[in-house]
């Protein structure tokens, strides 16, 4: 729980809430902000010590929000995250992630990775392991589709990002990835959430096909928590009644996480969508609202993909699509 | 039903469709495009003939969509609807619909209507009827709230929007104003849509809270089948899981909208999010995807207004998103 | 707004309530109960006096629900309807009420009507005014089959209940039936709903595809306020991300129904599962649950239905299905 | 992939498709029935060799299906799974699982077993590992819980089931557990759902939150196709936009997992309502459809339950509801 201190409060105030949060068996955290002072209380309730009696204290705002280290509360300037090719997110740059759904071979990835990188993508993204609907589906290459990526990193610059499915692969995948991804069927898997924390790599953690959007920040408290400040929420749709696109991408958290957050937002229309066509105008809408980065899946050829064919743009389609968003970014503020 | 025939088919093979359409008991609506002939069927199935047979004719492409007058196959080129002010929707110009939740006072509308005509709009939105989910709460001043539109209309020369709720109120409401709005509640309410189509004024139909695209679609075609050809689709946000805001907005309407039909899209962002603080996000998004309007909710003073207060934004507020609004038209290559 | 006073309260402190409710510019509306008296305020909040000072005063209780006449604090016993036929819903006997989708001959409904009745259905359905998603479909035989539907009734001594479309054919449709029922696309259709309660027919009130059911409390409110006690709830499923059924019955709605108000309670299975193999496993959950009645479709040949063959169970499936209830119908301790 | 061989084919015929799918490189599983032989072809379609041109040999049916061993077609009669206490699963006899949310204490655990054993309840339910939605929240007891969990089932001889939140632990709750519980949130965390599958425990697999049928069903695949038959479908409500209720239980699930599948299904409409008001009338309605079993959360004092609290019954609530439940048992065919 998140506690807030009113403005001028003496240190002398301030050491008799946090005396009292100890006393109530939790670990104060401290966050000092320009206008005021902020305390995380970490533990859990376990105790049945309800820290909402800590309002009674004169000198404590009342308690609101579930979410406390991901809140802008907590951290008012915007997070920025900066990978080890110098890419910043959350900065004024906007950053494009693109590649193929599936890493399928050393040629699809090379081709695919020198031209995203070509028309301006900073970020490779690839599945070298697959979650797959079926356990008939192809599961991705693995350890061997890994070592791809980071041949292609070498040979390009790009910085990589590529699912982690496993508690039990966290240490080996982060060995070869740049950003660790956290999809939309273990959004609420938390000890994996707390496996990927714990390597340190930045986390980019997309949202539930159900998930509200209190659920999606209270997620991302399990890698801030667990002392990894490099959290990235993706929107990449969610599951409504409409059939004609596969998910209903929600633009509008957007501007709501910028609201209740301090961490960079990213979007991903190709899930979002489902269908190359609409890429492109999800992409627009998504520079103008302010993300700060595009997930983009891009395949040398789209009708011979492993998976997800029909939501994959070819190389020429990305490369225009760079261009047609050059005046939105500029619209917005970006670089 | 419709009917493609293949490219380059004689007048004589033609006819042979027609006939043929005409036996299994329709009327034929016959569609010429550059490249190829459309035959629109109108009439019902209760005959039980089915026009599937009608594929057997080797000049005839396979059937597939349930629409017909509304899909850009029968209407390859943007439709676009001149209202009396002179205001085009649906072409190059962004056109923005601005006003209160509803018309409250003759002092609460005028000052917003000379307002929003100011900052650039050029339609005047406010509600005289209002659907109201219990019968306890206002439902609009009725047709003292018309003549005020009228009153305002002709002070500021913008257009009138306002919604319809009855059908025994179409010529009543025609009579005061340019567009008709069909509210969510009402979108599958097809006797109303009928009345709506018979007065002759341009339509506006938003989509229902649970309404599917291709739903959507086949409402829109109970207007144009009416011979009214003033359709606009307005997406408002349907209903969803996620409670932070009032409704999802689906701006993905945009380009499916765009692509499937030839009929204006216009976006309403204030009952999309149900939230002032998101609007002016929504809007720019909007913008960049190809929203040929918006439709804003404006109140002098929002937290007095008698319905809807938390989404309507301030005069100064919505002279601010005009301004802010000007780099995405511009980018999107909107005037 | 319902304002409950305290147990116990003198005429006296009872009459002062009611004068400020008059002076707040409200119609009060006094329910005495056994334990404590209930007073509906009936008014819209056009004049923006609040009625939460109410409960200022010592003998008034805390204000919460926003709907009143149907609330069970209103009406504390069940509310029963007791139909021309001597059929009495929401009373001990479970009722069934049955018949094609859509009346579509002479023939058909007779066969139809003599089957159910035999097998012990006391309503038939059958719809003369079709609601359809596409205008090209087949949208009824009108006042036609109106009059099919009086003729059967005089034969079979089944009440009629047939869906009511339009306000201008109130009265038309009420001249030849036992009970209106509102669509679930009209569900939010409030000037149909007020129309259909003033003919003083019973109504049943299908819930909308995605109304949540305090805003179907609500709706029910605008019958019970025009002075019509005629009032079912009908659940027939809502709109939901699965695809395997056309809806999802939420039979929760039984005990939810049951508990906030006094009407009864109806579930039509058919269009809730949109599949007639899953209607009879319905049926038994919805009885056992507290159902008061049932709505099924029924055709003679649903492989030719003229609309929803497949929801519609054959004659001697429904003969069936109402022997396999009884001793579902009888551990519900139903008739 | 599922092949569907013809009635009355040769072994010879039969060997030739056998070879085809081999040479296709996928494993081929035969299962026959008493009408017809049905292969089930394991492998991943990495080889991009496509299945369906099997179609093209005489002696194949049309494919359909997208899950195999779970289907009813491979295994035509009901599953049934015994526990070490001699309960079993999927039989004549209804099963209740009955027990905490969260495992708090020695006091707690064994006062709830007692209790619900003697009112007939078979199998104890509780948390030990809790997914929580804020990692501030209480975690579950852990071991310590698990160990309790043991204790308890020795001096009732209940059977345990408690859920399974990491790969890492599947073998230490295995050990304690008769049943592994997976949970909503890891519906298709499918590294978790092969490891549990390995224990050889039987699995209760937990439909998720926006889980479509046909994606429960292909989860429910990786655990038969791990070589574990000991798979229950358990329904425990799908996200919904109401939100009168936590969750919309989806009691259709009863007759359709029994259509398509095998396997065993139990409702938990604790989870389903969220409301323990509404947890009787839900299980009549679920024995009703012919649920295998119900899964119920009860707690001595549920006011002061450390997790979910509103949705507990009271141990005397629980010893009504399983005499209520009785006439239904009764009426459904069951012990």
């Amino acid at each position: 729980m998140i506690i807030v201190l009113k403005p001028r409060i003496s240190k002398q105030e301030e050491s008799a809430v946090l005396a009292e949060i100890r006393r109530l068996g939790y670990r104060p955290h401290v966050m000092r902000g320009v206008a005021r002072t902020v305390i995380g209380a970490i533990g859990d309730e376990r105790t049945h010590h309800t820290l909402e009696t800590l309002t009674a204290l004169p000198q404590v705002e009342p308690i609101q929000k579930r979410f406390k280290l991901v809140s802008r509360e907590a951290h008012p300037t915007n997070s920025t995250i900066t990978l080890p090719n110098g890419c910043v997110i959350g900065g004024k740059e906007l950053v494009v992630m693109a590649g193929p759904c599936s890493v399928e071979s050393e040629k699809q990835l090379m081709m695919t990775a020198k031209a995203v990188a070509k028309a301006g993508a900073k970020v490779l993204r690839g599945g070298a392991f697959k979650p797959r609907t079926s356990p008939y589906e192809f599961q991705g290459l693995g350890e061997k589709g890994l070592k791809l990526l980071a041949k292609a990193r070498k040979e390009t610059g790009l910085a990589v990002i590529t699912e982690l499915l496993s508690e039990n692969q966290a240490e080996m995948v982060a060995e070869y990835a740049d950003v660790l991804q956290i999809g939309t069927r273990n959004a609420q898997n938390f000890q994996l959430l707390i496996a990927a924390a714990k390597t340190g790599k930045p986390v980019l953690l997309k949202r539930g096909l159900a998930m509200k959007i209190e659920e999606w920040l209270l997620a991302g408290e399990y890698i801030l928590s667990n002392n990894n400040p490099g959290l990235m929420f993706c929107e990449r749709g969610i599951r409504t009644f409409e059939t004609y696109t596969r998910n209903t991408l929600d633009l509008s958290t957007i501007p709501i996480i910028k609201k209740e957050s301090h961490s960079p937002v990213v979007i991903d229309p190709s899930q979002g969508a489902g269908r190359a066509d609409l890429v492109v105008a999800m992409c627009k809408g998504a520079v103008a609202m302010g993300a700060d980065a595009l997930l983009i899946e891009v395949h040398p050829n789209p009708a011979e993909a492993w998976s997800d064919g029909a939501q994959q743009l070819t190389l020429e389609g990305f490369a225009k699509l760079m261009q047609d968003l050059q005046p939105f970014a500029a619209a917005a503020g970006r670089l």
